[in-house]
């Protein structure tokens, strides 16, 4: 959102020159947390503590969680311990875990040396769990409510406890550490008669997730029930925390920016494309690159194994691009159609035969089409109108013979790799596009030459 | 998520085939409607109206929301006027006026006669804005306060209005219809006192879209901002209506699955993977599978117009799809990888000589890794182990001169093409790996049998 901001940014930058904090202050104030710590990232690094000052305590707070690691590593250097106190005691439990997680050793020691013993004990309880387990996700300052309180009580004790916890609006309502039920403020709120027992309104059809739950998982938990919050249960069944639906949705844009990233060739990686150098976009790319081009050593031996076929009829050269890539989008067309409906658990390893009847179905439909059109164009364009009097009828038909068996292999193929990665536990998007391009292109070269040899003599 | 309800749609099958309705309401109602909705999709088309008017009111109007288009239409044809009514007018204003767009027409025209005359003047507002708009995403039913109201005062009238809004958690201050501020169910709870006027509380840094905004902006404003709702104002700048989170959601999954769609080569369609017909598939595949082919038609001149050359130098011609292969990948990582940032907004076009100079880089270290590792499994494996005498090491030397030249030229096309679509105002996935693939095709074999007729003297 660079464009919205080009004029604070030099309004900024002005008050800065000239030492107009006050100024600077009255506009900080102006703006959304996320917002300052994207202008943060902007300004020279000089002026970052000078700026992060200015801010009110809690504002201060909200915009530390929103910046980068890099800046917030370069801020605690230059914080005192009452100011890292101050900072820390204003962050919630998972933000604070997740800031302990990214800093080096000798940071760490001071954030968890300022932080309250609470604190402290929670931050640890989190970082046990697994990354990317539901455990590493959750926040343990949620409002919690014993199933005997009226709606009252309930609501008193919200407004007593509710300014520490992420969100007040959905309670959980708990028995000797285990959930019994939810409430929310709406209820509490909407219910008629305030000596009403929360027993009475709670709802007990619960839906809850496990501390070791892959936070995929619960991206889709939440876009599936339309939740704001989802409690965490540990294996004993009782409740440790819960997950806010603000940290759904990142999960929700990482696991797809991953998921492209594979699909299209790369390890992914947490650094943004702005803040990655050469040097790591390097590294993230070099992987399949090397591997894919290694494999092309296959089809690169079936062309020299067919020189001589190759010699004879040298028209049948012309098509092998056209081929392959036909061949390689096939491919990635279903792969890419089934890696995201498992991904959504729209798709599921049962639907195998399914799956593959349909593919077939739409293949046969695909390759008719583009084998009718290849005939037709190689006919009138390469032969009537650009005069090529090397393709024969036979080697046209040959060609699309080709095409059409390499389509149907193509999507076949793409549909079952991404199951078989999913019953294999791996990530169905390392079966995407390149994967199965390599393989696709040594298969219809194959197929090709096989048409070749039968109907040409060769 | 069908394993887990496997179980559950076994019991539910037997109780009807057993005509046991009382235990069928009662599995029912322990049950999330998606999950009921999910349930009502597997069982026989027939019994759907009989296990719908199981459910409770509120229950029923619910799982409808949840059902796909065809399954609402089914049950619409068999509801009674009175049922219709009792269904739509337990609907959120938007739900409906997405349920309006999706009938066919006489469906849509029973709907509305049903629904009461507010409701209907709501559903007609929001249809006239542009589809994928913040306007066509958004519902009229919010919570709104006056900005002389008191704590106490403001609590009562969500008391009195609560019920029937799709969110109170997040209030709106107005005042001549104009948007003046914004207050929380958290603030209003926690504020000391209850006669603070709501003017002293409420946040007027305001954020807010426009009706026209387009729906993926909407979505990104979620993931920055951690908004739970979202107020949309009109051109004059009056408050018209608010989105929340889990519509935003849903707008973010479908614009993820889209995009995977476009950079796989096919058109983005509505209907689920499992949903999807053959021919569905089928006319979403085909028309870049045809394009892309025809486009084939260049790389083939090219080869065609070096035909004499290959025959001379027959080794070139394995290297081909290795050369091809490896262009492609190298061109599609660098198109997804942009092609997202730009989607997420943290790329813009004001970037491009920044991009461009990072993927030159990028390529140089790549193209160099790549051609050294290349130069020595050609001599090493191809030459040694294989014995293979045709390549000589200056047909290595061409091969991988012209790799390195490949992957050049592919991560500065694959970089360039997306933003220069986002600067015509289209979608930067069209850009996709298909696309740049066919263009780096024809570019890698002209600098391969550029490099070799200058080396070999052809």
């Amino acid at each position: 959102m660079n464009e919205r901001f080009e004029l604070v940014e030099q309004a900024l930058n002005k008050m800065l020159e000239e030492k107009k904090y006050a100024f600077l202050r009255d506009l900080l104030v102006t703006l959304n947390p996320a917002d300052i710590a994207d202008l943060f990232t902007s300004i020279d690094e000089k002026n970052l503590p000078l700026l992060f000052r200015l801010l009110p305590k809690e504002l201060a707070a909200e915009t530390f969680v929103e910046m980068e690691a890099e800046e917030q590593e370069l801020l605690i250097r230059t914080f005192s311990d009452n100011e890292l106190k101050e900072i820390v005691d204003e962050l919630y439990v998972d933000d604070a875990a997740a800031l302990v997680e990214e800093m080096p050793a000798n940071v760490v020691k001071r954030i968890l040396r300022q932080a309250d013993p609470v604190m402290r004990s929670s931050i640890n309880q989190i970082l046990r769990y697994p990354e990317n387990s539901a455990g590493s996700l959750m926040t343990t300052e949620y409002v919690s409510l014993r199933v005997d309180m009226t709606v009252e009580e309930s609501i008193l004790r919200i407004r007593r406890q509710g300014v520490d916890k992420e969100t007040i609006y959905t309670c959980y309502v708990t028995e000797g550490r285990k959930l019994v039920g939810i409430v929310t403020v709406k209820d509490l709120l909407l219910a008629q008669d305030d000596e009403t027992p929360i027993a009475d309104i709670m709802q007990t059809n619960l839906i809850s997730v496990n501390t070791h739950t892959d936070q995929e998982e619960v991206a889709l938990m939440f876009s599936r029930y339309d939740f704001l919050a989802l409690p965490v249960v540990d294996m004993e069944n009782r409740m440790v925390g819960i997950i806010t639906v603000d940290d759904a949705i990142d999960v929700m844009q990482d696991e797809a920016t991953e998921d492209m990233a594979m699909m299209g060739g790369i390890l992914p990686s947490e650094k943004t494309y702005i803040r990655s150098s050469p040097w790591d976009l390097f590294k993230s790319r070099i992987p399949w690159l090397l591997l894919l081009m290694v494999s092309a050593t296959f089809t690169g031996m079936i062309i020299s194994s067919f020189e001589s076929a190759l010699a004879t009829h040298a028209a049948l050269i012309a098509f092998i691009p056209m081929l392959m890539g036909t061949g390689g989008n096939s491919g990635s067309q279903s792969s890419v159609t089934i890696i995201r409906a498992l991904s959504l658990e729209e798709l599921h390893l049962g639907d195998l035969a399914r799956v593959i009847w349909k593919e077939i179905r739409t293949a046969v439909l695909c390759g008719l089409a583009l084998s009718v059109v290849c005939y037709l164009k190689i006919w009138l364009v390469d032969g009537l109108l650009l005069g090529n009097t090397d393709i024969s009828p036979l080697i046209n038909l040959v060609v699309c013979l080709a095409l059409f068996a390499t389509v149907l292999i193509a999507k076949v193929v793409g549909a079952i790799l991404p199951l078989l990665a999913k019953a294999l536990k791996l990530d169905p998007a390392v079966m995407a596009s390149p994967f199965i391009t390599s393989i696709v292109d040594a298969l219809s070269l194959l197929v090709y030459f096989l048409f070749a040899s039968m109907l040409l003599n060769l």
